[in-house]
């Protein structure tokens, strides 16, 4: 990703919030292992906290620059990306800014009008005793399905053919949600795209994005994603035997010297670079495939 | 430190010079081990052939940037500070731009003149042969002693006394050259401080400081920096045994989990921070000495 002038997507300035704490939610303490240590419910009490954090200053930084703004909260975006540990958390946190719409609706009329079925039941909600509160999340899971549908599942496409992909996971939402219009630039002019950055530990952002206004400029971008969807499609199917011997294979030599990979170069991507040797030590060999 | 406005020591702008390569030269690639992977012959090369880049490069902005300077070289600098693997080094580092300086005189009058004693004998000396040239070295080791002595001793007060510190080497130089006026702002005010910092991999660069000429502001900063020295009085002197014990004891808890250090808190300084204790999830918490 390049920065600079002249951008096809251009970051909205004064309304960045960060939110960061000190968590031990998700983290690698043991250096000799693959896998990370993982405090389960943590991690999402954690994110959704980030989340509820982020939002709201953005919220507040928002109102305080657009004074005259015709709609603030969920409906100011056309487009809403977060990070991905998986996608039923995206769906997760949709509903929490729903939830987070909600309580800033002060206004007891205005509440009624927009929440007719449940402005009374939940009324003295409290965010901070909500995160496993099923009752709640599914209220605002069904009352933000649509806007989910329409906003943030185009942006999960690559995370659902993909996986967990930790540090890039936001960025390839990004991705998703422009190769999501297929080259028709008019689907993507204009439209004001909200992100939500999150990494364990932990640190949190949460930005918006302005699509520039320029046919040619947006038109050169797109161009540049064309390769993504072939990519997806030259994989190569295998069981998931295959795949659990791979993972175990990759385990196993993790941290080996004099270590040349077995694995077969002519599955790799034509111009992949790879390993080709560590040495006893330590030092290691790249190679490009032709 | 703080970088901002109004600061007692400036960086001078357009100067700066980066040198970076690829090297395996000191490396910490075994994440279970406290102890680095060294090819200590090459990491004296990279160090030095860094050096030289890095030096060149400045000297030519310089000249680009200063036109009318009266000198340029060594003897534009009132002091000379060098990352610190070991003192020798920073010393050799030296005579190693005395070295550069010598081939950067072209002008063979001029060369004969500053170098009388062997302007002839290494008039066609090459730089990257002469990274373990005994006789090279000892020459300008000669000839740059008494400006080692004045330029850069100074700075290395604390690496004497504490060894090596690896990322803040180069700062502790600095703070050296500082502590060693005495309190005395006569003897920093205007100075020129070049800087050469250093990390394996490899990265470099060379900058410079100049002095602030006020007095009220440089006198704050020394003052700040009056609890050095004592700092370094108040050490518990102990047996080379009970060292070597001690560097074992750490070898040995360093990755333990569930672990409780077993050190004498009374042997901290009133005010650090230490670890009271890893739980089985690796989480470390950490405690205050009063």
């Amino acid at each position: 990703m390049i920065v600079g002038p002249n951008a096809p997507l251009v970051f909205d300035r004064k309304v960045r919030s960060t939110y960061m704490k000190h968590a031990y939610d998700f983290y690698k303490p043991d250096l000799t292992s693959e896998f990370p240590v993982v405090d389960g419910k943590l991690s999402i009490q954690c994110y959704l906290s980030a989340l509820d954090n982020c939002y709201r200053l953005y919220y507040e930084k928002y109102q305080k620059q657009y004074p005259q703004a015709k709609s603030i909260g969920l409906n100011q975006f056309d487009a809403l990306i977060f990070h991905t540990p998986y996608c039923k958390l995206v769906q997760k946190s949709l509903a929490r800014i729903s939830l987070n719409d909600f309580l800033l609706t002060t206004d007891p009329e205005q509440r009624k009008q927009m929440y007719p079925a449940f402005y009374e039941k939940y009324d003295t909600i409290k965010l901070e005793n909500t995160y496993f509160d099923r009752d709640v999340e599914k209220i605002f899971m069904d009352y933000s399905k649509d806007t989910f549908n329409t906003k943030t599942k185009p942006s999960l496409f690559l995370a659902n053919q993909v996986g967990n992909m930790y540090t890039p996971s936001v960025y390839s939402g990004l991705v998703s949600f422009l190769v999501n219009a297929d080259g028709d630039v008019n689907k993507l002019l204009n439209k004001h795209v909200g992100v939500f950055s999150y990494g364990s530990g932990l640190a949190s952002t949460m930005y918006s994005i302005s699509v520039t206004n320029d046919c040619t400029k947006l038109q050169s971008l797109l161009d540049k994603l064309n390769y993504v969807k072939p990519l997806l499609e030259q994989r190569i199917k295998i069981s998931p035997q295959e795949f659990t011997e791979l993972m175990e294979l990759r385990v196993h030599n993790s941290h080996r010297t004099s270590y040349e990979p077995s694995g077969d170069i002519d599955r790799l991507f034509p111009g992949t670079y790879y390993l080709k040797y560590v040495d006893d030590m330590h030092r290691r060999t790249y190679e490009k495939r032709e």
